[in-house]
């Protein structure tokens, strides 16, 4: 039997075993166009300020302000108009005393204005002459060279997951190629006597896999490129050679246990011989999961999850996740949401352990419900029908009915 | 001029736009592996009950439960040992009064047993003999057949987005391929005669295009298929070509509007031409984003977008996603998670009219603070500097500094 000398809290074994983990972000340059959800290798800083010319922001007529003081609805200023900026163009006049000319939304502020009378405030009193209704400061109706980005300012920090309006901002400084992190590579290894490929027809007393494909999906959606090792037997030869053919090939490994008691102390030994400083943390107060195994092989992290598909997935969001986000670099302002709900029913737990439930979201007319899936199979479909998962600290006993939780979505 | 004759609130926009585009999610069968994120086309039902075979939740000793009855530490049952049940297979043997067998979590119960003793509550006594100290109810420590998933139950229901625990529990039953919906492409037309493509050198008075971009990372992080049509000049002829074309090849058209007054008439104008009822609604009481078109051709969603930046890829949050989950045909649950934050000051805004404001979380000692980012640029760092969006409703007539505000990440 595995001996759980000491459990860590789930938060302080997290922090010792990111801390053993060399993480040195390898980058690529590809093109920006393919970079949504990528994680920036290195920080971003704008070439040229933004807007790089005055613009306008309205339609209207582009003048010099101190003519229009004192303008009103019933005290017009006469302006005469000298043309009309083209757009994308730099306009071939400029804007003299009692001079205006016709703008349009973006463009270019002609030398001599500096601000626009919008559209409404004029009207055409005859061909060629403008009547201002309403006076306009300086800078009114105009972004300044600069006024969004300024030239040289880091504008998409290092380590920033790209989203589609960080894709827009390269774009607009004329990035279509950035650095970004590489994609960490994830070896995932099933074990288990009783354990199946998916595509299989099984025999009666199997079961087919599921840990490499949630696993492999958690990875994908994380920013990690999963690689499966497929399933091993439960032999300790077997299983060593594997977790070194993935070690050297891949970034990360993960191998979820095998069934039985000595196939999961199998894995800690596996570790421990495969490199330094081995096994770092060999059981973890939370529930489900305690069996979980973090170590580290010559800089490389190596994670024994439960077998259990249930905890492997709940696991592997708590400790293979973070390491994927280390290894990209992610920056720490790292924002989770949530759904804030009232929990349906009491749910008791051990005082020093930090329990996950897996909840569905039910929309009441008081607000949202928690109501929590149970079942002692834990099983894939405890998760495939949550919405999600609370959090039961390890410094409460039980979370009472009616109490507000947050509901980590999956 | 437009004429905002009437501007109807964003909900009561979307629900007549909705009602009146035709949407028959089109299905195709691929490799679960490759399903994460799609969107299942029809229920899934399980074609046999899971766990498939009475299995043991723990390590330790199949019994007939009657056997352990009474039995303690002070009192142990002894039942002699007859086999280990393999991993994987079916025991050959079956479990008479005061027999045991040793089993593996996992691993299928022998006949006649009813109940398993956990490892810890037992001692080898002597060879082929076992010291039970705990006595067992019948069913204690095993998953009966059908305990996860009955045979026919729907497991999957259609209209699901697939996440990490679905792919999983597709696999758990053999379902190596999936049905889901077909991704709808989503045409993209930038207009303005002063945008470039990124990739130009940019002469004075031009800017590169940023919503090409920004909407076709948005259309895809939601599902759809963003196709390009590049950017038309601001000519009627040019922009009614173009949006015919990729409305018979798209299944939505977006189309940003060109600067110029005269080219947000065009869009209305050139969707009204192209096919019935055509313009549905002009113009939404929200800001950014007024002047926002929302058209059916035929059966297909054509919509006018602001040319801004910012307004194109808000609107596009608000009416280009829900028209891409109709015709992917996502089920009406859709919980959108956000971070509950604390509005650092006032912000005003007009009672009757929906306002978006970026904002920046700043993870305080008293909470999470959602900070507005101001400027009036508008541009598209103001997107990139932000974490995510807050909602004015239209009934209020600003925000205090210190409300609570939901912030909804982008």
């Amino acid at each position: 039997m595995p001996e759980f000398l000491k459990l860590l809290p789930p938060l302080e074994a997290l922090e010792k075993f990111l801390d053993a983990i060399n993480a040195e972000p390898l980058r690529e340059e590809i093109a920006t166009i393919n970079a949504l959800g990528r994680v920036t290798a290195e920080p971003v800083f704008a070439p040229y300020p933004l807007p790089s010319f005055a613009r306008t922001t309205v339609d209207g007529y582009a003048v010099r302000s101190a003519d229009t003081h004192g303008a009103g609805e019933s005290l017009p200023a006469y302006l005469s108009l000298v043309g009309e900026v083209p757009m994308g163009g730099v306009p071939d006049f400029s804007i003299k005393s009692a001079q205006c000319a016709l703008i349009h939304t973006g463009g270019m502020l002609p030398s001599g204005a500096d601000a626009v009378v919008m559209v409404e405030n004029t009207q055409i009193a005859k061909e060629n002459e403008v009547e201002i209704m309403r006076s306009v400061a300086v800078g009114e109706n105009v972004l300044q060279i600069g006024e969004d980005v300024k030239k040289g300012e880091e504008v998409i920090p290092s380590g920033t997951r790209l989203r589609p309006s960080e894709i827009g901002g390269l774009m607009a400084l004329g990035f279509i190629r950035v650095s970004v992190a590489i994609k960490p590579k994830v070896g995932i290894i099933s074990s288990g006597d009783e354990v199946m490929p998916p595509e299989s027809e099984i025999r009666h007393g199997q079961v087919r896999d599921v840990n490499t494909y949630t696993l492999g999906a958690l990875i994908e959606n994380n920013g990690g490129e999963p690689v499966s090792y497929g399933i091993v037997p439960d032999e300790l030869e077997v299983m060593r050679e594997m977790t070194a053919r993935a070690r050297s090939e891949c970034d990360i490994v993960v191998v979820t246990a095998g069934s039985s008691a000595s196939a999961r102390d199998y894995t800690s030994q596996v570790i421990d011989g495969l490199g330094r400083p081995g096994v770092l943390v060999h059981g973890v107060n939370v529930r489900p999961g305690k069996p979980t195994i973090l170590g580290v092989c010559d800089g490389k992290a190596v994670i024994g999850l439960p077998g259990n598909p249930v905890s492997a997935l709940v696991i592997a969001g708590l400790f293979v996740v973070p390491v994927i986000e280390k290894l990209l670099g992610v920056s720490m302002k790292h924002i989770r949401p949530f759904v804030p709900a009232q929990l349906t029913v009491n749910l008791a737990s051990q005082t020093g352990r930090e329990d996950w439930v897996a909840v569905q979201i039910i929309d009441s007319e008081e607000g949202f419900l928690a109501d929590p899936i149970f079942g002692k199979s834990n099983l894939i479909f405890t998760l495939a029908k949550a919405d999600g998962l609370i959090r039961i600290p390890a410094d409460a006993n039980g979370l009472s009915a009616g109490e507000r939780v947050n509901v980590f979505l999956m």
